[in-house]
């Protein structure tokens, strides 16, 4: 089983892929899109990120050609209701390009996948980053957290035996390079 | 100048185009994506639904071929983060399609259109309702409220000299029948 787990944003999305046996996982691939780069160091609008990040996706689920994908369940009670509703559309392509692929969902709580990974719920950022690399053997740590958050997805999703309903399979998987990646390999 | 307004939500999508002098815009055409609909009452998960959206509003755009596209802008000092969130998976897919299809992006404060329509920046759904009953000379209430909204956006939009930047043209529009459509016609 591959699983995909991505760490959505606008202006950094994270992604994991990892396989395997969920006792010995092994990182297929991970990184993070960096969305609206411009020259000059602007910040392209937000239709042209969620562009690109429409675009990295189906790249990364051509390349990578996982069995699932998994994200973090969105909460209503969020201490920033900015950051999630910036965060949601990127979500929502996110959902979105996962559906077309033909892709069964994986959806998970945060506290679920930092207690999965570092045995408490409430893990901070230095930990989770810690502990996905000392599951995986990782020569460095994964850097930036969104990496890091986006492994843990995947590893937490991978520990599950099912996934959950509601997709079918169907839909075509565009692949178009990019270069705007950020790659930490194995 | 013809423009698309889009009022986005994930079970229910208002969309009006109208064009022409601002002092004298005529409707073009109104209605609602309904999302999700299954026999036996069901509703479909939010992938599925982000696909009727990305679709449906593919399909519009390619029937109605609007000038530039228009929403509100979103807060984050909301009331209800819940729904705010919801709504921001589906504006993401909308900014997503807008931009893939080259439109122009135009973003209003909700306090603007609905001053521009009423005089009053705090107007119910209701009142709004009737004036853009009045402005377009409508036979009947625009119902669900979702296609008011929707007209309203389009409607202030479209008393806007100019559209924001950042958005250049490209992109192309499949377009494809769902036959989920409410429509309302002048």
């Amino acid at each position: 089983m591959r699983i995909v787990g991505i760490d959505p944003g606008l202006r950094i999305t994270g992604y994991g892929c990892v396989e395997g046996d969920p006792l010995r996982p092994s990182l297929v691939e991970a990184g993070v899109f960096r969305l609206g780069r411009r020259t000059g160091g602007e910040i392209a609008p937000i239709p042209d990120r969620l562009v690109e990040l429409d675009s990295d996706l189906a790249e990364l689920l051509g390349r990578t050609r996982p069995d699932a994908l998994a994200v973090e369940v969105v909460f209503s009670h969020v201490k920033h209701p900015a950051t999630a509703i910036a965060m949601a559309h990127a979500r929502g392509v996110i959902l979105l390009g996962a559906k077309r692929a033909g892709l069964p969902l994986i959806e998970l709580r945060p506290a679920e996948i930092k207690k999965y990974l570092t045995g408490n719920g409430q893990a901070k950022k230095p930990q989770m980053q810690a502990a996905v690399r000392a599951v995986l053997r990782l020569p460095e740590t994964p850097e930036p957290p969104d990496v890091a958050d986006a492994i843990a997805i995947a590893l937490c999703a991978s520990s599950r035996s099912g996934v959950a309903p509601g997709f079918d399979a169907g839909g075509l998987l565009p692949s178009r390079g990019r270069g705007r990646r950020t790659k930490v390999r194995p």
